[in-house]
């Protein structure tokens, strides 16, 4: 049974009259105003767990604190392609991760240009990666990369046809996700990025969101990295298919139970996904922000919100995709929180397509900013400013 | 007279083919995308001016270099505030630039969250700060906040009535920039951000918006930090006596000669804009690309634009503000650019609305992203990926 404690909104008005007693007119900072009520609320249900700190008293210690922040790029590899619905063989999802051990995808730039630390997880794609092939790498990267296997199959059986794995994978992931996101935090991790990559895995977001709210496949079905017209037609005739196999049309998906929400996610998820939704309840559980990514990742977020709608204050929307479901979904997934930029956007929006958690990393500094013009702005008193 | 070499796009397949043949699907990195031609270019110009760098041989010494960011933070107060256009007094002005040298503006958090060096600037705020004054804060200031007095008077005259300034203190204004922005580039600074402080300042901006362009006043105006219904129209019929007095009607918008445009700059302008302007084109001249932030900078680059085409390739975009005139403005100023986002968008959207620089200094860790991964990230044969 998961069940996460709401994030307590009892400071709210201590939080925003600060916000508001800024060397600023009030809202100026824009989105950056919400960013930092909410991570003020979160950094005080974590502290106040931890050491009986009292928020509402004002001290000067009432500041957020994000420190150490960790990335995890979870990986896997999906049946479904077998069918051809992407631009890529799968073996690519694996020379993709051989990529980030290397250091030379775009999210090993952006985390270190951002000082973020990198995790890659091998979830389950095809192929592992060789002891021998880690060695190699270790020798060659300069930048330290952190590497996991928790694998939870050689790739996912083929959803169109079959049930994508067992709930006991599914399990089984939730506790993999668990102990790393614990671990992470135990070593000092206050704010959890997270990215994906996983060829096909478009095809398993899209049957996922379509089978956890009321939008047909059509709605949730996009190119992914830049599929045809006729790949397209198939990818959401196989979605189509699989949705019938497991009856999606019989559930009320405003009163999904939670065992319904983790069947569907055996029958239509991909390690990585099962695994990202484990890794955000897990975090939220521990009163950390976690900083979602593009498509895959939200839909990640949407199944946790099923699990327990309490999660959605602890999640941080960093970009909206080109993947056209994803504006539609992050509609749904910023209407769900409590408190939120009046504009009910994501950070950026930069025409990015390409996960691996990029827009997450690059939505940090916004995030630091945010965090750091709350800790560290005057007030009109302390500065003498009359307005 | 001014004059700007145009930017060399000759090696603009040989950057585009570089970036298109890193690890990810073409495109895939959106907005980023042409932002790392931009700067190869513009780095690439730079370099073969002081050592005969030869760009197209594709070196890997061909990277992208913007270290040493420099923020300069430009403030002067504006006549036209004794009609109070605003909703606060012209001493808010010095207050401000007080509590930038304090260290407690949003500018400074942000400056030091990205690691930007702060230059503030008094280019003829009503009251100079006093010697005693600046050594108050050297004593209370852990943060090394340069301060640089240029000014051109204190404050300008109410231009709804009579000339803002001399074109003599333009020129002399432009004299004080160059110098400043060299000595900068001197130092190491291979990136400028641009931001200002000037209470009325949106109103002198509005003014030479409409002048330089085909627009209304009423397209031109907005509600600067939050003026009252009442106060927008005073402010829309001040711009409008102003706009008869200096005869803007009877010039040709599309023709302007640079002698015409300084003499509007005189005409309407403020000492912030007027030293702004001439940053810009000093940077630019140097083959350094300039962070444009708000509004009033934007009208500054606007300017620049007028008396240079040049220019414009120079510039970066860094936020659209609230401003409503500055979604238009930047439209007209990004379609000056040869190459573009094919979004045709400034960086942020945050709904930011304060100045000093902030939006600049929040997207510059996107432009450093930028470079990193054309800087950094494997091509598909280093890394052996195979799509």
């Amino acid at each position: 049974m998961i069940s996460i404690s709401p994030l307590n909104t009892k400071h709210l008005a201590f939080v925003q009259a600060k916000i508001d007693n800024k060397t600023k007119p009030v809202g100026a900072l824009g989105a950056l105003e919400p960013l930092a009520l909410q991570l003020a609320l979160i950094t005080a249900q974590r502290a106040q767990k931890s050491s009986g700190f009292n928020f509402s008293e004002g001290k000067s210690s009432g500041k957020i604190s994000i420190n150490n922040p960790a990335m995890l790029v979870f990986a896997g590899d999906h049946g479904i392609n077998e069918n051809c619905v992407s631009i890529a063989p799968s073996a690519v999802t694996k020379q993709m991760v051989l990529n980030f051990l290397q250091g030379g995808a775009a999210i090993n730039c952006f985390c270190q240009s951002n000082d973020i630390a990198l995790t890659v997880v091998d979830c389950g794609i095809l192929q592992p990666i060789s002891q021998d092939e880690v060695s190699q790498i270790c020798d060659d990267t300069t930048d330290s990369v952190n590497f996991v296997e928790q694998r939870l199959g050689a790739g996912t059986n083929d959803f169109s046809v079959k049930t994508a794995m067992s709930i006991s994978q599914v399990e089984q992931g939730f506790g993999y996700a668990k102990q790393l996101v614990n671990a992470k935090i135990e070593q000092g991790a206050e704010i959890l990025l997270l990215g994906e990559m996983g060829i096909a895995n478009t095809s398993s977001a899209a049957a996922l969101m379509s089978a956890l709210t009321s939008l047909s496949v059509t709605e949730c079905v996009g190119r992914g990295t830049g599929i045809t017209d006729e790949q397209l037609g198939k990818k959401i005739s196989l979605i189509e298919s699989a949705l019938q196999r497991v009856k999606v049309s019989e559930h009320n998906v405003e009163k999904l139970t939670q065992e319904t929400v983790i069947e569907l996610l055996s029958e239509l998820g991909g390690f990585e996904i099962v695994q990202m939704v484990s890794a955000i309840l897990s975090a939220a559980t521990a009163n950390i922000p976690i900083v979602i990514d593009g498509f895959i990742v939200s839909v990640a977020a949407l199944v946790a919100l099923r699990l327990d709608d309490n999660v959605a204050n602890y999640l941080i929307f960093s970009h909206v995709s080109q993947e056209k479901a994803h504006q539609l979904l992050l509609e749904k997934l910023i209407s769900a929180q409590t408190f939120t930029d009046s504009n009910g956007q994501a950070l950026l929006d930069l025409g990015l397509r390409l996960g691996e958690g990029t827009g997450a990393a690059l939505a940090l500094p916004l995030i630091k900013a945010s965090a750091s013009f709350y800790n560290n702005m005057a007030s009109f008193e302390s500065a003498g400013v009359t307005v």
